[in-house]
């Protein structure tokens, strides 16, 4: 951490900045600059988010961190890439994942019809939200454990393990009782009592970007978890919220690239949510394969004129089929496997 | 709601969007335009956010919704002002309210000095969080239920009511014992387990906006509260993330008159979180009350160099005296008590 | 400028670093870290920019500036407030300046109306567009010189001087032959031909921020003009683009505090444009008085519903009347006079 | 255009709206709906902007567009793609185009040493900037004319066709007397005197979408260059200005399925400017020619840490040849030629 002096800071000033330094049991190395001085601190990170009150004294410009906050997450900590397993399918490999089912699990028609779909199509895993977050409280909500108990069928018929979405940490134990991977969404990607239950459950987690969750913010949302015992979480991109419209949010897929420099987490993408829009996917998934993405995660029904929820952009079983040959040939190229 | 369809839609395609209308009990006007037919549909509006899957059909161009999703935080469902007492002080009703007090209690002597200062300034509601949602498991997570009593203690000493985070549906009960109002954080603003849960309770709630969040959006979690029976909720506005980062987030003032154009419900404004520097708290300070604002939540800490969260946007006690000065004689200028 | 070094960078990449600062006629200190190495760089400021260049040495995290990389319009350069002269209305000097008139010069009668009403209800200073900056090329794009002729014309008539924006380069004489005040328009903000020429203009700059300037870049464009040798720079901040689509754009009102501590230049607020709803203009201009605004420029046209641009969010006469009773009565209380 | 009457709005309103309505010579159809009428207008497409007016309006609610504002750049009004040719080369058939070169000329060593580079790799389009537009005034602000010469040079000696900016309307005969083709900058993308400029001269045009551009508005700029007469335009996406600072700008992949549902023209994508960082150059590169971008313009430069501007985004010469062979490995699994 590095604390800016002002131009006009006098030596007073100065002196109580690196007193108070000394207070929380940290050195420091006094740089004269041109502009004022520059104060480096040293010591061994505990509690450092306390300097940050340096800011307050007279005197001082700014504090600029300097290191990562994230420790568990970091690439620095852990120089191997994290891979886990669910079932026989390994995440964080090499190999690309494709997730794939409806947003909502409606009933048991639509439910196996989809999971047979995407199974033929050659996807590994199935989703399915049988607790849905909705903007409006007249909207859908999802079957609760009804649709839990299909997904769970849908798994036993079809051999697809299953992730969905659990939205309060009340029903954690609920869900990872059905589900083979527990997803935290976007809108709770900093609700943190959810994050600790998630870090003290044995199953993996995928946990979305928020659409408005910086990079560092996100990797400190999944170090919540790790720090909480649970070494099994999968980060995935969604879209990010910004100025334009055209889409329903903006699918910011250099974050894959920034992410793999910093952390030896899986990270997938979301390009239904992002997009909005059905037509967009197929192109925008091939995308998520060429930047590097360890998976995707795509939305799929049978008749999306008719679904509960996001039906528009929800690929149809024969569209998904067209694009998984797609993205299975773009990485064969790659030298990977689907 | 209106069906744009494509300028080259045929009229097979028109049927089939007519037809599919009709299949959720919803009426139709179909309109000839320049480029093509445009679709409008009259109904009950039960289940009309399933209209949104028309998009799906061959031919649509796209889906506008017309009216607003929410209905009891609406000014046309409910023509008066809302406003709500929490022991003798009157929230809504023209008075403007100054909630004041640290981010964080953090021990007896903090909060007493605290509490004393801004009761003395003029404030009418202590603020200070048990419960805090931390960027960073590592950082300082609140006293819990130590906090509430310490805050209870405060209340019985001062006679000041107490605002307090809640966040996580599982201590919304605790903090209801001892909180005179709730306050659901800008990062649960979307965590619709917990809006369900403090819609249940018999407390007012603060619900602050989300830093993402849209006013459509934030009167549809406002909704959740309303919708279950919950009619004490008090909106505010604590700043959005832009691109800009000169300041810690982009207070949106703009906001207070969309909002009072919109809903009934009172709209207090956060100087303090959006600017994320007590230089700037008293100028935006001035700015809401001009704007319109039922009331401010301003943080104030006695010694904001030693702070274990939030130090530099909180203001010390001669400040917010002297802020206090000026807000009264505005007010006063406006014809509002404070 | 800090040079902060990755945790396993090598010596011989410390070296190298070494070598290429001092390559730049600079100077360095290299500080010790828990996480590695900090290098800070001293000397006298020439081509600093050029030190971001270190980025691309292998061992290199990030370069982080410290200083301002603006001079003539820092308050460190020169401490006392800029105010200056128009005709005989000072700008900058504590009085509170109104601009107003119609976003376009349609006629003669809708200019001569609109002045004569600005002027009756206080306003200092004509506002009126001759070449509009249009986002489509069939719109109504001004009437050019004809527009300028006619706001001489009511400037001789009412004693107001006027501000009329400027769009390209080769009518900056032209425009400054009539004009008292350029303005150089949101879209044009990092235009640096223009504003280079605008800097060689003896008359006044009005430059907006852009829609997505940020503060220290907004500094960067002032400081084009300011070093032509043009120090007469007016600032406006008119609104930002985020998410949020409810007004036009947001009105940052956190950026003239921000500003006034950064730079000496007078700033102004345009509540016209960022709300892009005449209902907002009223409540905003007060809030931009209360934070410390040095003026406002805002739309006023007789008849919005037939005016050729911007109707929706002009104030008729009688709305602009009202408003400047309050605005008047606000500085009043705050000590200054409009 | 629909004109949604507010549920309150009584039967003279809606008449004074349909009298305003025929008064700009257009027909309307009026739709009873449940929350209050809603009105389509009909008629002939001049003028329409004009229509917005009516929010003005006693009883309006909101003034919703239903057709593009742009006409020549729609793919309604031209269903074939453009395709055009600069010297041998042709841009938007389905080859892939790569551009390179480095940010600024710099010197002849510098600029042969790179044209060579890049020429070996593959490339077939030069670019480097002889006038560059900079955020501050105090930075290398290109050679000018020089600049344009060494281009010239690079030009006949390797056969590249060169790609250049011009930053105000001045200097476009100069410009275009050397360049293949125009570059306009992502802070001129609404400088309109420029693009009308553009418009009139016979060289095609590189028009980059400005950081704050929504894709509307940046077909309404294409609109500009075409309705001038000009009809080869080439869109670049370069990413938009977002709050996430972990990449300089956020790289918009979706606008390119997006754009090319709306119009004919082709569009690459700068994968350099949008990262600011090179390491994320190549990921980014594959993602776009992915996603279907018709080519790709990128930085390259021999001694990127001596580079006089962005050096830290720029790719070495054997970077860029990896990148090129990957690029043309999956641009053959694609069917496409590079």
């Amino acid at each position: 951490m590095l604390i800016v002096m002002e131009e006009k800071a006098t030596q007073e000033q100065m002196d109580e900045v690196v007193r108070t330094i000394h207070s929380f049991s940290y050195g420091c190395h006094v740089i004269p600059g041109q502009k004022g001085w520059v104060v480096g601190v040293t010591g061994n990170g505990k509690g450092k988010h306390r300097l940050q009150v340096l800011e307050c004294l007279p005197g001082v410009e700014r504090v600029v961190p300097i290191s990562s906050p994230y420790k568990l997450a970091s690439l620095e900590t852990k120089k191997e890439k994290t891979f886990l397993k669910v079932s026989d399918v390994v995440i964080g490999n090499g190999r690309l994942v494709v997730m794939a089912g409806p947003c909502s699990v409606e009933d048991e028609t639509q439910l196996m019809e989809t999971a047979r779909a995407v199974k033929e199509a050659g996807a590994s895993i199935l989703r399915g939200g049988a607790f849905k977050p909705r903007t409006s409280p007249y909207a859908f909500q999802g079957l609760g454990e009804e649709g839990l108990k299909l997904l769970a069928k849908a798994r036993s018929h079809f051999g697809l393990p299953v992730v969905t979405e659990v939205l309060d940490q009340q029903d954690v134990d609920l869900v990872a009782s059905y589900a083979d991977i527990l997803q935290v969404g976007a809108r709770n990607v900093q609700n943190f009592a959810l994050l600790k239950k998630v870090g003290r459950v044995r199953k993996p987690v995928l946990l979305k970007r928020g659409m408005m969750t910086s990079l560092e913010e996100y990797l400190m949302s999944a170090e919540y978890v790790l720090a909480e015992g649970n070494r099994d979480v999968i980060l995935c991109e969604r879209g990010i919220r910004t100025f334009e419209t055209a889409t329903r949010n903006t699918l910011d897929l250099s974050a894959i690239p920034v992410l793999k420099e910093k952390t030896h987490l899986p990270i997938i993408v979301d390009p239904s949510h992002a997009a909005g829009n059905w037509k967009y996917v197929p192109p925008l998934s091939l995308a998520a394969v060429a930047v590097g993405a360890d998976g995707l995660i795509i939305e799929v029904h049978p008749w999306p004129e008719k679904a509960l929820s996001d039906g528009p952009q929800s690929l149809k079983p024969d569209q998904f089929r067209r694009l998984m040959e797609d993205i299975r040939q773009m990485a064969k190229w790659m030298g990977r496997e689907v």
